[in-house]
């Protein structure tokens, strides 16, 4: 990993202590209490995004601050409706897009290296819309071509089938799904595509809050389903980037 | 439900005393450990099930004694192996029918009064079918006329449409499910019957021993499926009966 | 289900790619986020009801909407004190009926076809009044007869004899209760009646938010009991059409 | 406690140091693994029960030994059979007495103070019974009249009825349950006499091992009803005992 | 316990029905969502206590006029402090007192019968004592002797100490704690009194909100602990009733 | 999905009957208790895997039999001792490969279509590498070329690293942990491959069993860890198979 | 521990009442619902600290008062904004110091008694700042030099390895974290040092509120790493004075 | 870490490769399925002790070499008796010493740096003693003084005083136990020693394996005490040496 620092401490150039040093400056910028990772995307191919939950507004503007100066763009999630204002006052004229409890900030023509790739997003229904929105607007940051088709639940098989019609011939699907999380193990039913299921926090009673969901996703009896946490809608996203990047690799 | 022993005592034939005694006699059989429900069929309109888990070979045995007697017919649920043998070298001579857990023993010629009607039985996976058995024997035993269809998860959905296809005809289905436990619903969404859901601890890991197939029935989007306990064969059963005497009644 | 498409097919009075349509548009109206379910009633039936929890105010509306202009009827759950408000403002001049979280809005005039039965409507306690209004609200508009008696709880058990005797003439009964949900056992204990159990989210402590009523529910001795989610009022009356429907058809 | 101790102390009799000493001696028996409170009796007007569950035969055998020794009695619970064997085996020629997984074993002629008191001992089901049973043993060791009633669950709500009018002139009542455990409830609604609910392991699924019958009492709506651990006999008894020494003293 | 209807019916001074609508309303009146249990006090041995948790305003006030008409005194339990203020205003000029979330109203001079006894109740922490405070209030209002001792927690084990030894001529204990609910369990072992512990809802992370304190007093070492709901203060006031009536029913 | 059979009814070859049971047909076997999905490896990428657990050794074998003559090779899994043996003793002379609780068999000379591909297969521990190698197995009958490196858990970091640097070449990567199931984080904080993470069933005490894995693994600050039910090894290797396909497609 | 009354009384100086009351007068001072540990720091080697949660702000008032007075200082944890103004306002003119919701007021020129160590303090992210701020500031009014490493997950390994070179030549290191819980772990199989671990109540879902970080840290499999219940600051402070006292003792 | 590698690469007297090999040959031992922490003990200041528990015999046996041929010695824990046996037999000839389930075997005249310090080691009840056994032979073996006393439970308060008497002079405490788990808080409350609480899986009912206890010990009102997992041993031992060898360092 820091193979050309250790090229230089072996040629001579630095010391061994410069070499430590040059490691760890390269690599994060750091305030009392942050440490940013802002190579991150390097590593993982994917941008750190700042979870601004439990984070005090100071912090969070902090953090954006950071990223925008370095990367000319900055991802938070977990936003309340007052913390998203106090960002929009405070970055006013940048560019700003949100979504559920997303929001996405950029000087004027930045763009990220694009990402080639489709990926089909359905939601079994409307509540879990927000959720599969932030996922989507992730994606469609970093160039994914992303075709969307909410609503889609099982007490109305034909919705379902409707779904997997106008996605089949995506890279991958993400499936959105709260209540009893039936739907991603029907749509994995009838493809051979990845599918990333996500359990949503809609629900209530025995099972509520997406662990009924959740629980459904888990024991599915579709090989192949992979899940994330209940409403991990950034996870989703980056296990997509991560199988498109391969997939472009190889292509 | 006394009032036959009211009018005698209104009537004066039977003094108070007389008359809690009557109506305490008439109800039950004691022994030591045991106050078996003789009437129960007439009163909730399904025969007492004697519950073996828990109880020793002597209760058992004790209980089945009692019904036969009184009844010529005894169903015995929740036997292991061990129980199931003494059973049948204990009753030797009677008809003897098994599914699962469940054994049914009966006089020679007894019958229970035909109780018209037809229920489907569908299973999710193999794993189910001892349940499944369990139930449909009872409603066999009672003259219900049952039309079963096994195997037909979801993993292969077009198992789940033929399932429907041939018990469509029904008064009712139930529907046995482990795992993720997404049948049930599946099936609700495309009938207007009642559907009664039943859970099976088939399943491991999170929502293992059922809990997550339950939680699946608990949190369905279809309205109109209604629940028993994980493995409640029995109960299940007995709402159907309570549904087709109803229906019965009516027509 | 669709063989009336099938047939054109196969009379060469329409494409493939014709039937394909027909038989998608036929199903359902889609919006950006919502594809409803217009023939639901059809196939399952019971109408769809809108379940608001987690829609945005302008989903709900657009949804009651859509209802509205094609049915005349429409049926919207789970909604708080200040969706309420909006959809009385906003569909000022409609028949508007609410109980608990529930709201039937419809035109003047409006009326679904009568569905004959008779449902007794039980609570244990006054807390569950709110969730047996929701379930009574449904089924009245549907026509069926209620039969309602509240606060019957067994902490004084006269009480629950009483509801009994003033219901034991309907097709079926469902029970409401919260903290231990002792009633409806011990209902289904002195009836043959189908009874579907509504555990309800009341309660504290170990066992409480519901959690203790539904495990009591399942765990029940009396067979026959079947169960719905912590208060989902919305399956229970659905379940009731089921039950009720099969009996008319029969009758 | 050591009021006397102190006054010696106080008297110039003993040392600081033999205080301490003559303190600690008095009340305890010690061996490398056990110090057995011999004295329990005296401070919580309940003997030392050993609780097997866990300790090697070796250990058990020891702490019974020194309970024979020093008391002439030793109770014994959660013992296997095969523990059970050892014991019986160990003792032979002692007096012993066995139920459920309790026993007693005592040198001949040796009795406890009697405790004069009544207490109803009730149970739902048959499988309830050995847990009963325990509890009853040790209240009949300790001179306590026992009056049973087994079987007397609400499925048949007349049992119920029978067994409260069997015990309603006792001093309290204990009863126990596994599944729903409603009994408890129903039998605190209609008695004013203390009622200590006992849940028992019996049971399957969601809310088995006795954990919905530990909801169900804890979250009663009849007040006053108290709950001890699931199978927790010696504790029922112990309770049991608290409250009949009160009486008696104040009688 | 209808014991004179029955008779008169005997006597041919009534008819069948008239008996048996006697029997009903001796027992209760009833508004179209309540059912009081006007007559629990003679039946349970202790009053009716409104449970306001879930309740409207209306349907409060609504129990609390019935009460206060027929019996001079309400008492009602889970008050928050908005429906605390409505009572007091509703019905001013009666007598109020309040603790934690329970309210008494009664009409100048109204006593209920006094039952003699005392009570210890005993808390571990400062933030136990609301809970402590409604059972005592509850227990003052019939007459009990309640000798409180607050903040006796085990982390200054001397205090524990102190706190028995002010209470130990007492009939019986009541023992609140929250958090690890230590204090109990070690005030059982140093007494032979009944001892009551009540798990309050204190605490955070694992084993929060009183479960952690349930655990501990259900698993206790200490053999004759008994046990009620997190926060289920009512209860534990109840429990004490009942065991006070045997003692001095006996005395 | 069914074109050609609606190709043949629009052709007027068929009948709308006929059309109907060709679809049926074509795509299952029928037993009594089974159902099979013959060609699912069509549809999901992936053959049907029989799951042994919950069934009897004679269901067992007949869906292996039924397998060996349509596939020539059957896969089973969730297999004890005895059904493994029993299975060797039917089968022999077929070619049979084991891993775990996973066999294999098939016709000599029979090999699936090979599915190009490479996958780190890494574990945390030694105990997680029955599980290893039931994935492993698995993908090698589908050709794929396995790199495994176990024992590589984060307790001696050194050899997580290395665990990474052999398998940093692969399309994606799986890794197994039981515990505290940190691994799959920390390779995946590393690398930007796909990486699925499979909790195992090993621990104890709190979190045991793999729930403490299960939700570290959810719970993951890496963006893009993908999860599977706890020893889902057949999830695992399906899940593989679907994003290797989707790479070779598009390679 | 109370040799001195002991002596005393032994010398007769006092009677057994007087050293009774002497015992007990020293320890702690009484309000009617406080009993206020005073010696607490000369036994546990820590002082008490009022915890707010749950307390009126009456009752936070009066114990500071008392400890102010006595002590010169008070220690307030479980503060909310509301309560924190409050006691600010009171107390105005104190030297007041407040890290998340923890508040030190002390008088002018009141130090404690200084307790030399070094202790690293560690947090994965940013939302857990305000947890070890409350760790730190309680250690450093004890006069302990702390080193602080914020935001140090392992999402970005390096940051981690930065934290602990930065720490590790202190006595003992706390680490705090949430969602997963994986950094103390990883610090743990890096050092020799004691590692106290400090769950967070952050993260959502499956294992969310702390839960799942509190499983990885119990389930390590890096052996010695202890753990304190989710967000106990105040704990994880104790701890580590006691090792500190006791290097200290030894040094 | 690898400081001297560093060198060397620096001073040129190695390449680049050389050096990661280097890093990576010197740590770890590999066969196909272990990659042994040989070094642990440098690095954790404590051995790597091999967890049994899922591993093969085999697996066992090979690791056990390895560490015997390096070290001289190997500590295996979570052995059954059987696997217990199979060590025995195949390293008969080494010393072996055992506890509960840990096998210490070593050659001859083997023995590790003696660390200095004195650990007080008390159990609750005899059922927690195995445990309590497996703690005190590691320590010993690595040369620690431990002063052990059991069976000193709450139940009976003058044999916890009794225990803590005994234990003062240690320099820290580990105090076991199972059911209610109360010892450790109570001992804690009087000692500023450190405490390492040791929940075991003795209990039964609700909070029982363990919960009922580590709920308590991480509720604690103690600020100090200490957790590490239900029946963790060796985690236990771990954390002591860790405060040990900072002592020593520093004394």
């Amino acid at each position: 990993m820091f193979e050309d620092v250790l090229r230089s401490l072996a040629s001579g150039e630095i010391t061994i202590q410069e070499a430590e040093e040059k490691i760890l400056s390269k690599f994060f910028e750091r305030t009392n209490e942050l440490m940013l990772d802002m190579e991150r995307d390097k590593r993982q191919g994917f941008p750190e995004i700042v979870f601004a939950l439990g984070k005090t507004k100071e912090q969070t503007i902090a953090a954006v601050e950071k990223f925008l100066e370095r990367k000319g763009i900055a991802f938070v999630s977990g936003l309340d409706e007052e913390k998203k204002r106090e960002l929009k006052d405070r970055f006013f004229g940048y560019v700003i897009k949100e979504a559920g409890r997303l929001v996405v900030l950029k000087r004027e023509n930045t763009t990220l290296e694009k990402l080639n790739g489709k990926v089909g997003v359905i939601t079994a229904g409307t509540s879990d819309v927000p959720f599969a929105e932030e996922t989507s607007l992730i994606l469609e940051e970093l160039g994914v071509n992303v075709q969307k088709v909410y609503d889609a639940g099982v007490a109305g098989i034909h919705r379902s089938f409707y779904a997997l019609s106008k996605t089949e011939d995506s890279d991958l699907l993400i499936v959105f799904a709260g209540m009893e999380g039936i739907l991603p193990s029907l749509i994995a039913s009838l493809t051979d595509l990845p599918v990333i299921a996500v359990p949503t926090p809609v629900g209530y009673g025995f099972g509520g809050e997406g662990l009924g969901a959740l629980s459904t996703m888990l024991q599915t009896c579709v090989p192949g389903l992979v899940v994330v946490n209940i409403g991990n809608t950034v996870g989703a996203a980056a296990a997509a980037v991560r199988i498109l990047r391969r997939i472009r690799k190889d292509g």
